[in-house]
């Protein structure tokens, strides 16, 4: 359409990098990633050094939309344990979709099994930025040691969107608020 | 040492899949798996229909070790909770070790995000029994709602060897067991 932008090749490649490596793993071939943005290998590498610096930019270009999802509409009138439970509430929405293959940013991290790879410097930087929010909020909501809540909601999220994009959970039930409540009101959370 | 017994190429070929599986993941190369095997790709052929035939049997062969390893050394003397809190204390303990890359079976479903692979089968069978044993002793135990406490137990041992695996978070101060205690409490374990 005439009246739309045109898509860079740039961002077309790495919008295919991200649906692609999401949907079929990380070793989804330089080929298939090519056809699919419609750009030339020729192209690829004169606008990346490498298929990793690519996947890594896709990754890194996704973080603030992924963050935004989790993040409450209305943050000022929601309390901090409201702020924390939407994150799960948009989980357990996200992980019934037929297409979840689970969080983007650890599935990278464990397919790569490559602390060196820049994808996995990506993937570990949206971790612990889950990490610090959670902690602000644990920390604003007056539980006793922010950073144990912190991280035991990090093993819930992980643990509940890894099972759920495995096929060996089902979130509808409302299992992950349940049990996040339940860490919630332990940690002494208002 | 011509006082021991001769591996089998195919058991030679069961343990390589398994190992460089786990350590690079499910897309190494059936070239590397034979050569760390040692065996000719024309003879793996004879022993297996496909790559994807060797790793779904690779990772079979290996659940009753999986299992022995977090099964409790004196089933008989320890209670319910004991039995519980052994899996988690092993996975403490194996967590620590820099070789380690989370669950494999949870990892194995993670990279091939394809339910029909006849090793994601297999992967969904050993989660399964995690899932069958941990109810069995949550209903011995007197939990509440034996159903509910083992898909939370899950929860914690899938989050924690993930994330332990993929480098973003450690075991060692007892996070796993703390939080594991807590639920078991709050589903009224004895």
């Amino acid at each position: 359409m005439a009246s739309t932008e045109k898509v860079s090749p740039r961002d077309r490649l790495l919008d295919a990098a991200a649906r692609l490596s999401y949907r079929d793993g990380v070793s989804v071939g330089i080929e298939a990633l090519c056809r699919a943005a419609g750009v030339s290998k020729r192209s690829m590498y004169q606008l990346f050094d490498s298929k990793d610096a690519m996947l890594a930019a896709s990754l890194e270009q996704r973080v603030p939309r992924f963050e935004a999802q989790l993040a409450h509409p209305d943050p000022e009138s929601a309390t901090p344990r409201e702020r924390i439970l939407y994150v799960f509430e948009r989980l357990t929405a996200a992980a019934a979709d037929a297409d979840y293959h689970g969080c983007p940013y650890l599935a990278v991290l464990v397919e790569l099994k490559d602390p060196e790879h820049p994808a996995s410097t990506v993937a570990r930087g949206a971790k612990e930025g889950m990490a610090a929010r959670f902690r602000a909020e644990a920390a604003k909501g007056g539980a006793r040691d922010p950073e144990l809540l912190a991280r035991q909601l990090l093993l819930i999220f992980d643990g509940a969107s890894a099972r759920a994009g495995a096929g060996v959970e089902r979130l509808e039930d409302g299992l992950v608020t349940t049990t996040v409540n339940l860490l919630l009101d332990a940690a002494g959370m208002a």
